[in-house]
């Protein structure tokens, strides 16, 4: 079986070599269409890119399902949400099926913003960089898919496991519809999948390939501070009238030190022991706190050692402060005391972190607090909205297929990494499906994804096609 | 001649009882001109106005000068600033020349704010509220200033005093252009003034006639902190990098407590005693705290005491909080590490408060407290802009007269009061004309100048107008 799987990866590998030409004017083809999904003025455009999708599914025999999600107001207007593009491809019984996420919608692009050249042109650069906007965000993983099961086709390479598409065209405006959609297809057209692949996420750093298991959950809050019924003039009122912002900047100081330590009591108690054996996973990760202090342009890292900057970022929780609603936010000065003021903030959360918890602790710290200050103002506060942590093991199965796919490809073992932030979708298909969820990397950490000159390099672009196929083929070594 | 002066008040008084059908009328025409000075689409009208007061005042004899202040940059659009309308009347060395002040212009009103008639058509209310826009503030004073000259002529009677008329037309929208115009115009148009007289405030209620003889300063100043070169997603860096708004929120939270008390070190050193003397005009004011309950619909008020919470406004410092530049400030949640925040407060100034000091021991008080919190971030704190206090000891004779004038008119003695903001344009005639000011009053405290359904009292109105004569009789008489 191996000389076989070797063999085909040989003849696969060579065919991507040979055809890079190819490779990279189809993603030319797909960065042209500006399928902005946060802007009602490009939604046709986001439709036509996810008919190319289609299209291109179905001329390699995938059987396609396009799922519409309804409508969203956008901007003061009712817009048609792009469909959730479904496709099919193999039912063998014999082999395991594997489901593959990704979304053909971009972030919003214009040149004046400091792009160097034309976002929705493809640039191949001499240093090898691929720029455009969607290139490493996610139209490159998305057709580099569609390019693979190509290839093997062209080969005459039979596809050693069974697949099933999940392309979406509104991620990046919140995945609006999505996990409806996820749910109430996990017994239909999902059924029987046994693993699944997201690829909407970058190497740690800029020269070794990664794999994530774990993401961070977010608690986001609100703590409402009001007094009197409208806006006063401090002219009149100062001094006499008890200030909500008053109030509100103290209660916000009370919530994190300037080190970044949560001072909210007991928030710490439900974070998993950090033991010897996991903290060997921090060391020689690919990462330099001189590399965030360059992103940063200044120095207010919390963290002399590499390792901490991980660690807080991926594997403990941590408490930032969002803004205030309600005060005076313009520039210059304005003589009022505001009336009612909102504190926003958010939890990053991390195993074993309970959101009903989290969230108890967090309101009784505040109203515990506020009770202290003696103030005639009214509070308020109370959860926003709520999102999980995410942690897989790395030694699960479809890790271990992902991992020798990648050492295949890049001759090294895929450095293990975690994300700060949160993919809810990826909570969505491990609850849905109840399988275990691998993500997969193409691009760099310094891709640029949401900013200007945007880009995928031309190496990573096709070595991770390779590695599309090489994860296939380990999938159905298992 | 205090009997010449009684026989020709008479006369006066019952002139305006006769003809309150046409000076409601005046100023029924006066308030049917929108004269909103926000507005660039009603400059015409601010300028329609001013024409209005100029042809009055010419066809009383007046003689009357347009000074052109120039023009401002307005959303947008260059618009040339309303005039300043200066007029003379007597130049008899024998008597004593008043300044009076007052503005033509008003601030912005539509129906749908809430108002319950049009707010340009002036309304005669059963209850004797006369509502319209500017009804008080300020047209009803301009007005009055007007029909007391003519009444004064149409009854032959002579006018006792030398009037020096200054009507501007930019006074809701931060008097651009008139101080320059005022000092370039001290030894020229108003030379040879001794005392000068402004009606653009109020009672300190609703029952008894004020005289305002005090006004707070104010110092405004913005808190920078800045940390990375821009804003952040908190699920990549939150934890790992130190952050602006939690260095900012706890240097807002040092600068004044719940209870109004000013936490800058030496910032009380400068207020001037209290005396026991003093605590007398304090005694049995017009003022209630039901009132100011009643008017914020919470209770939010720092003092028991009635009199605290007006030695609070008038008579000592305060320092409000406005809000923060550079945060989150919409509704909803945004996973936002905002880079750069910039902090807004302001004090209130009193006796004999330096700005200079007040300047300098705010912004070492708060390099203090950064430095306490040995953060990464820099901080760079600066004063946004200063104006002094004004005090006027309510012994002098200016205030002498318009006492007189009040208790002529009404039958009792004003309300020695002060006010908590600032009329900046006070401390400009002091110093340029080097005369006295007294800030005489026409509305009640309750008439909402800046508010849905203005109103001033025809009671208000009527025994106003009386009080403009009597006051130029005991100017005469001093």
């Amino acid at each position: 079986m191996a000389s076989t799987t070797d063999a085909n990866l040989e003849k696969y590998f060579k065919y991507i070599d040979d055809n890079t030409a190819f490779l990279i004017d189809q993603l030319r083809e797909a960065v042209a269409i500006p399928s902005i999904s946060a802007d009602p003025k490009y939604r046709s455009e986001v439709f036509k890119m996810g008919e190319w999708v289609k299209a291109r599914l179905e001329g390699l025999g995938v059987r396609v399902q396009m799922v519409d999600p309804g409508t969203q107001e956008l901007q003061g207007q009712t817009v048609q949400l792009p469909p959730v593009v479904l496709g099919e491809y193999g039912t063998d019984p014999a082999k395991k099926t594997v489901a593959i996420y990704g979304h053909y919608d971009v972030q919003p692009a214009i040149k004046s913003d400091g792009w160097d050249t034309d976002p929705f042109t493809l640039v191949e650069a001499e240093d090898g960089r691929l720029i455009g906007r969607g290139s490493t965000d996610d139209k490159g993983p998305v057709i580099g898919w569609i390019l693979c099961l190509e290839a093997h086709q062209k080969l005459g390479i039979d596809i050693p496991v069974n697949l099933k598409f999940c392309f979406e065209g509104m991620e990046e405006s919140g995945s609006i519809g999505l996990d409806a959609i996820i749910y109430d297809q996990a017994d239909k057209w999902f059924k029987g999948t046994d693993y699944t692949c997201i690829c909407d996420n970058f190497w740690l750093g800029t020269t070794k390939p990664g794999l994530t298991y774990g993401l961070r959950g977010l608690s986001s809050f609100a703590v409402e501070v009001s007094g009197p019924a409208a806006d006063l003039h401090s002219g009149v009122f100062g001094g006499t009238v008890q200030e909500p912002l008053v109030a509100l900047t103290r209660l916000m100081s009370t919530l994190v030190d300037i080190d970044g330590k949560i001072l909210i009591p007991g928030i710490y108690d439900q974070v998993a022991e950090f033991t010897e054996e996991e903290g060997k996973r921090y060391e020689g990760l690919s990462f330099k706190n001189t590399d965030l202090i360059r992103d940063l342009k200044a120095d207010c890292v919390m963290h002399e050692d590499e390792a901490d900057t991980l660690k807080s970022r991926w594997r403990f929780p941590s408490l930032s402060l969002h803004g205030i609603e309600g005060a005076f936010y313009e520039a210059g000065s304005k003589t009022v005391i505001p009336a009612k003021v909102i504190g926003k903030f958010s939890i990053r959360t991390v195993p074993y972190m309970d959101l009903d918890v989290v969230n108890e602790l967090t309101i009784k710290h505040l109203n515990s607090e506020f009770a202290k200050l003696n103030s005639k103002c009214k509070l308020n506060a109370y959860n926003l909205s709520g999102g999980r942590w995410w942690y897989s093991s790395p030694d699960h199965p479809n890790y271990i297929a992902a991992s020798k796919a990648v050492k295949r490809v890049y001759g090294t073992a895929p450095e293990l990494i975690r994300e700060g932030g949160s993919i809810p979708v990826t909570l969505t298909f491990e609850e849905a499906f109840k399988t275990n969820v691998v993500l997969l990397s193409m691009g760099r950490a310094n891709d640029g994804a949401h900013s200007t000159n945007e880009k995928l390099d031309k190496y990573n672009y096709i070595e991770g096609i390779k590695q599309f196929g090489a994860y296939w083929a380990e999938i159905a070594n298992l």
